[in-house]
């Protein structure tokens, strides 16, 4: 199998390791490395309360290059006060002190439970074993991918090559994430590398732009993690003509970056905790661009919609409650719904149409639920999983 | 035991009576009648989209006295079109000349699956059946309580008594509804009865009050239903001094009507689809008390607290991660968390607790769950219940 990971992209090298943070022994420190130095873009949680790891990762990407990003996944390093900030620091004098370069070239990531106090002496026992491991093969991408899991059942990876001049250029990576997903940054972490020269503003742009279209637009329970962390690491070893404005060349990148966001944003919508489906909500005929996107995000994120979709229930009336109740302006004689393509409901009345069909459409992998609301232009979309018993149960005892 | 419907007040005479629109046979269709007359208040959905039996009822309550409500449950007669709009009119028309009175003059609420026909023939006959059973009994409210259920487990019933002078007036009554319920408007469909003789204008008043700080408190799953209907008849029968100004007499009657209702809100919360607890979250320190409403809310509705509640895990975590990700004002180094009153998280910082105790705490039946923002302050409150399987298996295969 192609490598799709972290160390797809040339100028790359990874590991991932068990430090004991997870007390089942599973891989939970996973380190990436870019031995000539990476320029670095990074989209960060929103969420008022952070950990210090974000504040310490903002910052680094700030200042320059970086070398390494180290994760660490079953503890989140927050809500842990000034003995987590110091732990925050500590990793990355650690890993600098070993590499030999400076703690602000180095990038960290923290997740898994919040409130508990980092045991940040396995977590340097982590980073040690993870330098003497690291490769630039794909099984070390692999195990990078591995260790920063947490709830989530599958590793998720995605690659994209394209060619610029003779020179193929990679973009690759992971992201992991499993529940507390809501928009904004639909994921809790997501470490992407590209060997693309490219200039450091073009590289945040990019990644910002694709993860406004995909990561944050994937909602599983509505809300958004304190840890929230995507990077987008380059390496520049492709060795194509260096890109700094927005031509042909960056949009080949960009898309690129797109479509591996886009890619691990289904992969952890079928990978949501107790999730067996995904299915995406487009909206258009809304006032604004902003309403059709609350609109699209209410009908994803209500639990009775979830959990129709769980039990393949064409039971449209609980689509019309939550655009009704979500505080968008509409039209109710015009507003129609269509679910895979079959109209229930059109200008404001029901349909007749083939339950039996459309139960199987919903019953698939994943469905689109389209709604007009009948009062703009605006359009916008939002993709969301089916509510299971297993959520509940991974959710109720995650703690104990 | 006492009679706690809305047969309670003097004046009224009701019944509940299975008419086929359940499938199962249950009781499906209730009426509650006033043969002097009654004023009528009424709060209802703010759904965009509602059921024509809501605009049929706001209409009547504008009129004037009304002699009869009826309820059937079992088909929510909403998203119909213009089939919904006369079988809507029809049941006034049903009712009113089976009663030699007006159609305005009858109230009407439907409840139950949105957007299939309601059958109107057996809603009909279930009207006929209703009229010729009704009584003044406590029995007769009971079998009204029954009719109006969906998938509530347990009828809901409260009462209060009080005294203006020597004339005691009674306020009772019941509510439905077990999912689909969120601020504003908790509920599907209550209805009040009361002796009391007083103006047109304190009795909506007193039970817009009364559902502001009860009904509307309540989130299950985060949305209103199109078909919201809360109603208060007024008898006079009590034979006290009428009351038209806001002095010591309505405000005793306000008192009763908003227990009435809190006493209500509890028990829904506590039938809500697969719940086995509830919990108040108070906010204080808000920039404002829409903020802390806003942050209370986030709470109550977090599916990943609702599952932690359920598994009476103390993991305060997440309830930190939904109110800094709500959009709502806060400092950091001032937000504290308790747990049944004891604290979990002050200023920023966690504490040490005993976990066992607060496991227990969340075990109870109910629990308080207080916030302090430190940013204001404003205060606000919202009930909320766990999340348990059962809601899944509830909610996957209601409609087939």
């Amino acid at each position: 199998m192609a490598n799709m990971s972290v160390t797809a992209a040339k100028g790359f090298t990874a590991s991932g390791v068990a430090s004991g943070v997870k007390r089942s022994g599973k891989l939970d420190l996973g380190l990436v490395v870019c031995p000539e130095g990476a320029k670095a873009a990074g989209v960060f949680t929103t969420n008022k309360i952070v950990s210090p790891a974000v504040e310490v990762c903002r910052e680094h990407i700030r200042r320059g290059k970086v070398y390494a990003a180290v994760v660490n996944s079953g503890n989140a390093n927050c809500c842990t006060g000034q003995a987590g900030m110091d732990d925050a620091v500590t990793m990355c004098q650690v890993l600098a002190g070993e590499m030999g370069i400076q703690p602000g070239q180095v990038l960290i990531a923290s997740t898994g439970i919040i409130g508990e106090k980092l045991p940040i002496n396995k977590v340097k026992g982590g980073i040690f074993s993870a330098i003497s491991e690291l490769k630039d093969s794909g099984a070390a991408g692999d195990r990078f991918a591995e260790a920063i899991m947490t709830t989530d059942m599958r590793a998720k990876q995605a690659m994209r090559q394209f060619k610029i001049g003779s020179k193929v250029v990679t973009v690759g990576g992971t992201a992991k994430g499993a529940g507390m997903i809501g928009p904004n940054m639909a994921t809790t972490i997501c470490v992407l590398t590209t060997d693309m020269d490219i200039s450091k503003g073009l590289l945040g742009k990019a990644l910002r732009d694709a993860i406004g279209g995909s990561l944050n637009k994937l909602t599983v329970d509505g809300h958004q993690s304190t840890n929230d962390t995507a990077l987008l690491l380059a390496s520049g070893a492709a060795g194509n003509k260096p890109v700094s404005k927005q031509g042909t060349n960056y949009r080949k990148f960009a898309k690129a970056v797109r479509e591996v966001c886009e890619d691990l944003t289904k992969q952890m919508g079928l990978d949501a905790e107790g999730a067996t489906r995904i299915f995406k909500v487009e909206v258009k005929g809304a006032a604004s661009q902003a309403e059709a996107g609350q609109a699209a995000r209410a009908v994803a994120d209500y639990d009775l919609v979830k959990c129709a979709v769980h039990g393949g229930d064409p039971n449209w009336g609980r689509i019309i409650c939550a655009v009704g109740s979500c505080g968008v302006r509409l039209k109710p004689e015009k507003l129609t719904c269509r679910i895979g393509g079959v109209t229930v409901f059109r200008n404001g009345q029901p349909t007749r149409f083939d339950r039996k069909k459309v139960s199987e459409i919903i019953g698939q992998q994943e469905h689109v639920i389209s709604i007009d609301l009948g009062a703009g232009r605006g359009e916008d979309f939002c993709w969301g999983c089916d509510l299971s018993k297993d959520y509940v149960t991974i959710n109720a005892d995650y703690h104990t």
